[in-house]
């Protein structure tokens, strides 16, 4: 049986969206090539990245990175790709129904990364974080008293109808995002999250039991994870970390 | 034959993001309920959409309206409504390729959306437009200056390559949306939208036709058209329209 090749392309130097990818991929035990990562020699690099988002490699255009290559096909947007890879990877429970709610979970996922990067960019994406501190730190304010709390409590009560996972009794591409999520968010925001702890202790099962995953473990401990930086989407302000 | 019945639940006085979802229950000729624009004495009403907010009526809990109910199903995540809509209602090319293409555009259309939203609301959806104003102008300039153009450019581009529509030769739940899109953006930004149209003038086109469609323009011309306002995503501020 010759393994499937997926080519992933992503910035990088960032986890960033990319990494919800990685993680699914990293669980399957996959066999990828993070194609920017790549010395440019080996057709690698940013440049490799440019090509396939320039539309040069086939494919529907895509509009941003992460974008993912398996032969010709080429699947941008990070939860169609997740959605894409959920059966071949065995990360999402068999089922048109159950796909549509990995789908619709991971969804919201998506609003809380959209929203947790907003906060160091709450102008405009186009400026550095150096030019819109002000807003910046009063979005954080509402972001860490008001939609963290409204989005891990929905979360926590999923987990609490749903079972060890969020769709039940396997782990899917969501739980391996959610860990993702409460990772970036205790480095980006400790304090806040620490006062958060208690009200969501469900969630923080299920992120222990994602990171102590075989494959996981030995993927956060590999060079191939990058570390959490302020670059990426998740930020360690500590002055937004009221 | 017994035909679906369709439960949508949104806000009975928006558009909003349930609009994307009517327009596609319209577009096929489908028999749904809008629910909670039924009186409260036949079951709707905002009373109604709190019920299937809280998870009272069965189904995964969903996090924000709107909702699709089908039979027991209960489907939430605008992209992920149109992505199970989309087989059914005609509304999406045959094959799972064509479906992850689909979901790719609608999710791109989703970041634009919330970026349309955010707008009027940079600092927090939790304060009124009126307590972030000048915060608001800001990031208005560079949505119109950067984001928008960037936005739309890329479907312009996508029409060039498909054809007639985004995702070739017929019609799709992209396009709707995308008529959507291009309505709200001419309300919210006259001005703005205006200098940008030598710049798009497939995506004016497909505009144009899916307006032309005779149930949509059907629904355009009824009273299940809820106007554009002031309360919705797309929202018209004067001062806003540089």
């Amino acid at each position: 049986m010759v393994k499937t090749a997926y080519e992933l392309y992503y910035w990088p130097s960032i986890q960033g969206r990319g990494e919800f990818v990685r993680l699914a991929l990293e669980e399957a035990g996959a066999h990828y090539l993070d194609v920017a990562r790549l010395p440019e020699a080996q057709g690698g690099g940013v440049r490799a990245l440019m090509k396939v988002l320039r539309g040069e490699m086939g494919g529907l255009l895509p509009f941003a990175p992460p974008i993912l290559k398996v032969g010709r096909q080429v699947i941008a947007q990070t939860a169609n790709i997740l959605h894409y890879l959920g059966p071949p990877l065995g990360l999402v429970p068999a089922g048109e129904m159950n796909r549509l709610a990995a789908l619709q979970l991971q969804l919201t996922v998506a609003d809380l990364v959209a929203e947790a990067h907003d906060v160091h960019h709450p102008i405009s994406v186009d400026l550095y974080y150096e030019d819109q501190k002000p807003q910046a730190k009063k979005r954080a304010t509402r972001f860490l008293a008001e939609r963290v709390p409204k989005f891990l409590g929905y979360f926590e009560e999923v987990l609490a109808e749903r079972g060890n996972y969020l769709l039940g009794r396997r782990p899917s591409y969501v739980d391996l995002s959610m860990f993702q999520i409460l990772s970036g968010l205790r480095y980006a925001f400790p304090h806040a999250l620490a006062r958060l702890e208690k009200k969501i202790p469900r969630l923080l099962e299920l992120g222990e039991r994602i990171a102590a995953r075989p494959r996981i473990a030995a993927y956060l401990a590999s060079d191939r994870r990058i570390p959490f930086s302020v670059q990426g989407i998740f930020r360690h302000y500590p002055e937004l970390d009221s």
